[in-house]
């Protein structure tokens, strides 16, 4: 007894998915499989939507235009640019209301492990915007994880925009909110000595 | 800054998936998004073709046909039925290659906190089976789930399948194959010790 290829092709689809493996897979399917005829359609086509939309040319976000709404925001400040890895930290960043900028989205982080590299990311179009700009940008804030690709990408970076003599800055290090002083690691501690503040 | 409608939209689909909340629907998403438009429009097509999968209509598991590959097999002893709550418990029973009997599916379990009830079961169509197979049924086995709800939708059924006088079983208890005394739990070990056998 084995499953209709319909299912089985679909539980070998959603078994691709980022942190799926095949047995959830079977569950996405016999959910979906409860679904009426209508929502299975409508679901259908809302994957199909994707493909409608488009992708920046400035920052890299989705954008349903040539341009997106930040890029094309003349209230927003274009002389600093933040740098993310992926669109989710670009949206933990508007969350904050604190930042006024444009973005630069990468589209990941230099992972040599896993292939890949500088080439496989948006990091030429970051030095080309640096360069079309003759000087303008004030400040490049590089918004990448804290740990060993966030570390690798942030140097190469650093080095590639050396040339260019402008700030260049990353998010400040220390206790997160809400921590326990007894179970933060030592790094985060050490990091929270160094930029101790004056009350 | 917002994400496009179409990213949003199924964002909010994914999120209802079973065991899926929206930080993971989201990177489901741009997975989906880092895909080839023939890519996208090929698992479009999928999820649509899932409406071609019927039910059978003695056991209740996917068909392609009216009736599914086991119900129609006269080499399997139809005098036997394992009934089982979910397709996958179907497929685990299958994968032992011990059983050769009928299946019958239930689609889940009585959880009266969730509002599923008989009714909702396909516990009628099973009764109607054992009464349209007139006293020959020699043996029903109840393969559900060990645990609060499994037992009362074994209890609902013995006290529903009682007047046709047929064996009923359930799956034996004890220790699962690789276990470590130390961490078994009281009942599962009061079970073994009940159903110990001379060896």
């Amino acid at each position: 007894m084995y499953y209709p290829h319909q299912i089985q092709d679909l539980i070998i689809e959603f078994s691709k998915f980022p942190g799926i493996g095949p047995k959830t897979a079977e569950r996405f399917v016999f959910y979906l499989f409860k679904k009426s005829s209508r929502d299975l359609e409508k679901f259908s086509q809302l994957i199909k939507n994707l493909e409608q939309v488009k992708i920046c040319s400035i920052c890299g976000f989705f954008s349903e235009k040539e341009i997106c709404s930040t890029c094309a925001d003349h209230q927003r400040d274009h002389l600093v640019i933040c740098v993310v890895a992926e669109p989710q930290d670009l949206m933990a960043i508007e969350k904050t209301g604190e930042y006024q900028g444009v973005y630069h989205l990468l589209g990941g982080l230099i992972k040599v492990s896993q292939g890949v590299g500088p080439e496989q990311l948006r990091i030429k179009d970051l030095v080309q915007r640096v360069q079309e700009s003759k000087g303008k940008i004030r400040e490049i804030i590089l918004a990448l994880n804290p740990d060993l690709e966030g570390e690798t990408t942030s140097l190469y970076l650093v080095n590639l925009l050396k040339p260019y003599r402008l700030k260049i800055s990353r998010l400040g290090r220390g206790l997160p909110m809400g921590s326990d002083l007894e179970y933060v690691d030592e790094i985060t501690l050490s990091d929270a000595l160094k930029n101790r503040k004056p009350i």
